[in-house]
């Protein structure tokens, strides 16, 4: 279906200047992509300009929290082209996040139609420097206005943008998060939904009154094991070997953690994708056995951990950024920003489109 | 503080016509209050007309799903007079929501303001049959426009109202829920959250299919005992005695919960709240030696239940409804309605507002 472009969107753009300080997902592109789905059927998208939603008082989203999000960036490549990092992915995830919460899936032509085209419109608004880029947030919302416990019969699915740094730059400190749950076991960990979300933000809140950054989250059954970070996924360097947390049915698949462990193994590290242990775990760190942890997502692409702490101790990591982490970060961003040749396919190239 | 009554108030109320056909939570009242919060700052809460509302495509409400809500009645009770039931007791759960949450607490006389002021500006949409009322609905959301995982720095305070029949009428069959889980130990279900209701709506879709109506949950720690409905508390009669599962931490306080243990209390029942294993209940459904069963909440009030299905078996109830069912629920109604004494000073009349 073709795509409708607002004749406000070209005025919106040529008016709107990128701010010297970015940020992360606080400045927003002028213009956003919108469909909405009525009883199954889809509109023909839109390039319109951003602006306030209007929604129904009783709209599902704000009582039911029926919504589910994406994550993903366009890059400028050191060529100065625009290009998106693998975005088939985010449109099958976020498929399985919509059925998770009984809502409509956003057709994959769709959904690539959504993120190319505000790619398109602003390509000058792709920022250059390194680590940077345009964060693109597609994200759909149940609407009806009806206040009893059912699925929502009408959707809006929209892609809004924002030229942004990376998410978390420095070293992070993480949390054992032993008292509060980011998802239950048969939960909606492994979907992208909001109360994902909603529900870690006490966690965070208490440990940062402990001068810590993030949570570490547990497996829900029975907390012995490492699940993930709140919006990332975990790695650890133990005895040379790259651990990762298996998928567990409480873990959300990053995008980036997938594609880490194919770079990984093309670069010839040992992998290991299992259970690890946080006890077993900590001694490790302790001992020296395990000597770099870090992070994954999106946003951040890889954040180096310095250190876990738990209530009984404060664990330092060995080597904060290691050699591990830096070595895979420049690895990806050098596909994502065009310096090393993309031998996965994994970036698609998008046409700016000039006005 | 006073409240700010919009001029338009008094026009959309006299153009109003309460629809013949009720339904629950559909015909929307057309006034709403709203108070908002920046910084920790309260505003004046103020009535205006029903209105879509305006969100930023970023704010946190929509991808993080922040956001609370109550539910609570307005009654037109025997004499004419319009009364409220316990209001206090949903500030007070509301408080706690929007802590687990990390959201700021709407003052209880905010609180109380909203539904009083929306009551007595509505007197004239409060349904008088038996059972019928005028459900509100006080709401609070994050609309801070930012997208990185952290708490909204500005909130918005509603109270919507909509002239209702009660929610479920008929017996409900239900389904044990073996597959999905409501809530985490550890996680949101003891607080009255978005989150928790757009993960229960899989299940139900599933369990529609069979032939059946609501789910059963289990505790997320084993799935041995009963926790909730998605949205009611479960009562069980065994061997004569009034069973209903312990708080667990992953079950939501309901306030007709509350009120059905007062009042079963004076009737003279004697009442169990601890464990209810599911196997054995499901046995004792099976030989008789648990008789009836119901869910209650303010919406539905109390629910007989019919059938609870499983994999294995359908075990249909000896009554439905059942004698405790139909007791509780005519002493409740005749409190709510200004039919029998309140002795529990439950009831908190609102004086309508002429214009």
């Amino acid at each position: 279906m073709s795509i409708y472009i607002d004749p406000e969107v070209a005025v919106s753009l040529r008016g709107y200047e990128v701010p010297e300080r970015l940020g992360f997902g606080t400045a927003m592109a002028p213009v956003m992509f919108r469909a909405v789905c009525q009883d199954g059927c889809w509109s023909q998208g839109e390039l319109i300009p951003y602006a306030p939603l209007t929604i129904d008082p009783a709209a599902k989203v704000l009582h039911y929290a029926q919504s589910c999000f994406e994550g993903m960036k366009a890059y400028r490549t050191a060529a100065g082209s625009i290009a998106l990092f693998r975005p088939e992915k985010n449109a099958a995830r976020m498929a399985y996040s919509a059925k998770r919460l009984c809502m409509p899936s956003v057709p994959e032509s769709l959904f690539l139609d959504g993120v190319r085209t505000i790619a398109a419109y602003c390509a000058n608004l792709v920022p250059g420097n390194r680590g940077e880029s345009l964060y693109l947030r597609p994200f759909l919302i149940g609407t009806q206005a009806d206040l009893t416990v059912s699925a929502s019969t009408s959707y809006e699915f929209y892609v809004i943008a924002s030229p942004s740094e990376a998410y978390h730059t420095g070293n992070m400190r993480l949390w054992v998060e032993r008292e509060d749950a980011r998802a239950a076991v048969g939960g909606t960990g492994d979907a992208k939904v909001g109360g994902n979300y909603a529900g870690s933000l006490l966690s965070v809140g208490r440990l940062k009154e402990r001068g810590y950054d993030q949570s570490l989250w547990l497996n829900p059954a029975d907390r012995s094991r490492v699940d993930e970070l709140s919006g990332m996924n975990f790695f650890a360097v133990i005895e040379g070997k790259l651990h990762t947390p298996a998928l567990s049915g409480s873990i959300l698949e990053g995008i980036t953690r997938n594609s880490l462990l194919k770079l990984a193994r093309e670069l010839g590290y040992d992998l290991v994708e299992g259970a690890i242990h946080i006890d077993t775990l900590l001694s490790q760190i302790a001992s020296g056995v395990c000597t770099e942890a870090f992070a994954c997502g999106t946003a951040a692409i890889i954040s180096p951990i310095s250190v876990i702490g738990d209530e009984a101790h404060s664990h330092e990591l060995y080597q904060a950024p290691g050699p591990v982490a830096k070595a895979l970060r420049e690895a990806l961003l050098d596909i994502q920003e065009g310096r090393a040749e993309d031998n996965f396919g994994w970036m698609q190239p998008v046409d700016p489109v000039n006005f």
